[in-house]
């Protein structure tokens, strides 16, 4: 099968086995998304080595026979646990949380594995990821898709439940003044997850196309080249730049929380005596759990669609990733 | 009168004018203790030109008419909301919270003048410090220092007021796994203050000597040569030094809490996506109130006077200073 691989500071398509399922699920990708994140891999990020990506929709293609035991009708049982997630049945549309626990930590056993110490992460640490025509998943990971949301909505659960994942990190309500930095993918669907709340959100950005996909949804805009004044409770960096860490101190009031929202490779300079004067908390923000992603997509209460630049056959993964590198490109899709 | 002043990129001891009131009190300081931050100043820090100094115990001189009226007795009456923190009179023995806020915005209203736009901190920002003979200080910001507490340790009232701020800013219990990083005169405050929730505190240090200070206490102690394991829910940067933010970010585990103590001059590099990936929260606290602080030092829950390292007059200032930035000195003291 096919995947984009990155191995020994190279990217490349190539064709590898088929993966052994292991006791796990085996998705057949239908699309997959290229984040920033697999662009700072191919800069050295995380030291990953194997197939990126880690947004995708796709479909069941192998249950492991513990799950999926056939029934007389040929479709599946499965145990009580995933029963609550909706049932998953083979050529259920599915997409996946991208954090694989150990199963047996404190953590794992809450059956949240984003923070085991000893996770593998799609496409990113320790286990192949999305850019590929098979996926291999953790059963436990996977949840279906309402037939309300397309695949080119689907594939955009992972970095909508990222955005998502802001709230369970910050205290944002109806009467926080928020400010997201950065009018690039990610910070246009934090501006859009956060705006549900009801609070109010303005992105500061510096393309004005982009800008207008939040305009639209009733997000009050600006340049970053006129930042407003010192005024945020809660500023989101989401840009992916030193600069943004600066410009977010600016905007924030005294005991206001920066979120950090963006990996990046390498370091930023810290003007720390800023955030202990201003007594400032910083939170870093990962990853977030699907279910809110998939209820707003549902809902259609983000415009996903908009984000969407191009699509490439995976084929053409290495050129989409340069691509998805270039100056006003938002989402890039690869299809299999 | 003499005062230690920084101005112009130099330090020294001069003889200046006795402070006008302009409607606050006088104070005639009998001790002054030398922070980090003072020779943070002399390194550039704040920008701060004049009278250096924030930590001191004293005795008031003069009270502003509106605040001291006459009694037969000649003692004096004062309005009401300082009733609630004591009664002052000339001659009373005060410490004084270094914030003095503009008195009118929603900050200032509420009593907490810390984070109010328009203040000036003693000695820091846009005021004469308390390396001087004579003080102005806001009557609002003065507390009478109960008899038990003597000089030595009233003059700890403000960095031990500050290792108390941390409270505001972290949740520590006594189920909460909290190490200090950093064996200098903030470190062992913090490291005592933080013990008496019950938290079982670990001191990060570097001095056998300094270390044994919070040994006493009953406080484990370690040397930042053999680091402990990743295990800590909250790590307290108190080091002043940048190595001390990463060492922080090794020690805490994921969703942990980094807080920022020491204010210090320049930048430093942050690995900002160590913050992203585990979901660490950075604080900065800065200054806490004074009466925690005194409750401590009246019940004798912490030991301050083992951190005195020397007592030099006033005139000596130039000397005290460089003393106080040698390697091994803790608390150097100025007598007027």
């Amino acid at each position: 099968m096919k995947a984009l691989r990155y191995e020994n500071q190279k990217l490349s398509v190539k064709d590898i086995a088929r993966p052994d399922t292991n006791g796990e699920a085996l998705v057949r990708v239908t699309l997959s998304g290229i984040c920033n994140t697999d662009l700072e891999i191919t800069r050295g990020y995380a030291g990953f080595q194997g197939t990126i990506g880690h947004e995708f929709v796709g479909v069941i293609e192998e249950l492991p026979q513990s799950e999926a035991v056939a029934r007389p009708s040929g479709s599946i049982q499965r145990s009580e646990p995933l029963l609550t997630r909706g049932l998953l049945t083979l050529g259920q549309r599915v997409v996946g949380e991208i954090n694989a626990g150990c199963g047996s930590c404190p953590l794992c056993r809450t059956g949240d594995p984003r923070h085991c110490e000893k996770r593998t992460v799609l496409g990113i640490v320790g286990r192949d990821g999305a850019h590929a025509e098979l996926l291999r998943v953790p059963v436990a990971n996977l949840l279906p898709v309402p037939e309300e949301i397309s695949d080119e909505r689907a594939v955009f659960t992972e970095p909508l439940s990222a955005a998502c994942g802001i709230l369970e990190r910050a205290h944002i309500a109806a009467d926080t003044s928020v400010a997201v930095i950065g009018d690039g993918k990610l910070g246009l669907l934090c501006a859009q997850v956060l705006a549900t709340t009801g609070a109010a959100v303005t992105l500061v950005g510096k393309h004005q196309t982009k800008l207008q996909i939040a305009a639209r949804r009733g997000i009050e805009t600006i340049t970053s080249k006129q930042p407003p004044p010192r005024r945020f409770d809660v500023v989101v960096e989401a840009s992916g730049s030193a600069t943004g860490f600066e410009l977010a101190l600016d905007l924030l009031h005294s005991r206001g929380t920066l979120v950090l929202k963006s990996t990046f490779q390498g370091t930023t300079d810290l003007q720390a005596a800023r955030i202990v004067v201003d007594e400032i908390s910083v939170v870093g923000s990962r990853c977030g759990r699907f279910a809110p992603a998939l209820e707003l997509l549902k809902a259609k209460a983000v415009d996903v669609e908009s984000l969407i630049s191009e699509e490439h056959p995976l084929s053409d993964g290495v050129r989409a990733i340069g691509r998805a590198a270039e100056q006003g490109v938002l989402k890039v899709l690869l299809r299999p």
